[in-house]
């Protein structure tokens, strides 16, 4: 078992990664020893692992009950959020109760935004049992859910107590979200940490086959790059930003085609090969770069383009961006492999940027 | 005008008592320039104080939005909430943005939810507009919407920037609501300071025609008894379970009333006597105190009896309180008048009590 720590004072956690985790992991036990507590799962994932949970957590926890949601980034809104509010209440969960989100990203935001407001916060962990959710939306506590005008629009950060990653979950990830993950561990290194980037492209086929090994060393040295930018600003006021790289361009990607259409991961892979094409444009980093962020990210499995709309539509929904400020986004560049910086861009060049890089 | 601090590190922030404020307050206009604004108030509230708000942040705020509410508690949930979101993500409002709460404690209540979940938190004023609201609500940093199965179960603490009570708002306030803010006022006397209950208690004939000197005393000191209670345990993890009195017992009456039916200052004047007769029982309090609160509730025009409901519907409801703990409910008691115990009582008292307070 690798452990790594995110440092938030005192509300500090341990990411824990290894293989069986879900049915023996003494840190989760002690959390949820006397407590009630609620599993909170989707239809895909519950099936395959929520019994290993049930069975570690018997006699240990108070009391138990297990929430089940329907999969999916389209169920990500306040209707689905209200199943977890209703199913608390009707079991009289207390403020002392623990939600354990099992589950991919969706269920962890979700999961992690009833916890966030339940009775005004109670404790949570994070298991998630996708490549993405391991590497990213697990770690750092940001929770929340979709609004019809915008991608997580509603939230609020709130950590968990405790992330547990079974890398044995991810044998029955589908290849597509296992490239969806990668994404997210080639942006670890290309935003801060260009040795650990070459290792992953050498790693790429391993990582694509699910090999153990590769995954537990990606996994690690990602949460540790996450984990450290988030020690360092908790919300978002400055450097965590960088963690953005690649998503004003996916976001909009996203929400242009509704969520769901592309992974997250794979709206993110093209998302980088635009941040760095404006990166390039600005003078920021050399072609070569630029390229190689683009042969990274067509090995890893993912787009290298983003939808063929019109610049106006992106521009339109780029604005919209929690990260743009009254309506001019900001960006995440790059000004070498390993080291990213935020700017405002100017409007040529973002246009050139998405003519170049969306098939138009 | 009155200044009272509430003190939370770098969440601190000041409370602003006085005439006119509304038309002419410095602080609010320094934290609102340059920013967009969203003025969320009720379609009570909203006709007779939004416009005095909305002038003086006139070429102020770099732009501006009212959002109109339906009024009063029933309307206190997700639907309503929507549609702050709605207008705030319609004009582009941005993580920079501000909200002004202008309104009694709903409006505060949700307008501060909104802020603490919008784009994971913002920031917001309050701009409390009743008397409760004033020296209850709008202080403290409790925000939060219902659930069909119990009141605020929703919410986040979440800490205004500002405070600005403007007592000329008390002018146009229903005798009913003014009684209702008087029940807190008392409240703050009998857990915390016995000359200031008895203060209020000679001051209520003033205090009930709406005396403005006699209310802005009994506003500030309630805020300063509010503020150092929050500022010893922000996020209620013991001591300001103290403010809580009453309101077991009053969160009872409203649950099963519905909620709305009668004003929570009401529910919380029968809560107290309900707790200090519970006290009695207890012998923590001579039953002379426990008369002297029934007899201040009853000045405060405010009733002192529970609705006659078996004694075991007022159980059941009480079960499901965010104060209780695996279903056991812990009561905010008087061990003197001014100071306050939060104890667990045995079933029996807690029966006879309910059946002495109810009219049963």
């Amino acid at each position: 078992m690798i452990q790594v720590e995110v440092a938030l004072a005192e509300r500090s956690y341990p990411i824990l990664i290894g293989q069986g985790l879900l049915s023996a992991c003494e840190p989760l036990l002690r959390l949820a020893a006397g407590r009630m507590v609620a599993i909170v799962t989707d239809d895909q994932v519950g099936p395959l692992y929520a019994a290993r949970l049930e069975a570690a957590l018997q006699g240990v926890a108070a009391s138990r009950i297990t929430v089940t949601l329907p999969h999916g980034e389209a169920n990500k809104g306040w209707g689905t959020l209200e199943r977890i509010f209703d199913a608390l209440l009707e079991a009289r969960f207390d403020r002392g109760a623990l939600i354990v989100a099992l589950g991919g990203g969706v269920v962890g935001d979700m999961a992690g935004f009833a916890a966030a407001v339940y009775q005004r916060g109670i404790d949570f962990v994070q298991v998630p049992t996708t490549l993405l959710a391991q590497v990213d939306s697990s770690v750092g506590g940001k929770t929340g859910i979709n609004h019809p005008l915008g991608k997580n629009m509603i939230g609020a950060f709130h950590q968990p107590r405790l992330v547990l990653i079974d890398t044995d979950t991810l044998s029955t990830l589908p290849a597509r979200e296992v490239s969806a993950g990668l994404a997210e561990i080639l942006k670890h290194g290309a935003i801060a940490d260009a040795g650990y980037f070459e290792q992953v492209v050498n790693d790429l086929a391993a990582l694509r086959a699910v090999d153990a090994a590769a995954l537990a060393r990606a996994i690690a040295r990602s949460c540790e790059i996450k984990a450290s930018v988030v020690s360092r600003d908790e919300r978002e006021g400055g450097l965590r930003a960088i963690l953005n790289f690649g998503h004003t361009f996916g976001h909009a990607i996203e929400a242009g085609l509704g969520y769901g259409e592309w992974l997250h991961g794979e709206a993110v892979g093209a998302g980088m090969v635009m941040a760095a094409d404006l990166s390039c444009r600005l003078g920021l980093i050399e072609g070569a770069v630029r390229k190689r962020i683009e042969q990274a990210v067509a090995e890893a499995g993912l787009p290298v383009e983003g939808p063929r709309w019109a610049v106006q539509r992106y521009i339109e929904l780029m604005s919209v961006d929690k990260k743009a400020e009254q309506g001019t986004p900001k960006f995440v560049l790059l000004d070498a492999l390993g080291s990213a910086v935020v700017k405002r861009a100017p409007q040529a060049d973002v246009e050139a940027t998405l003519r170049a890089c969306t098939g138009a």
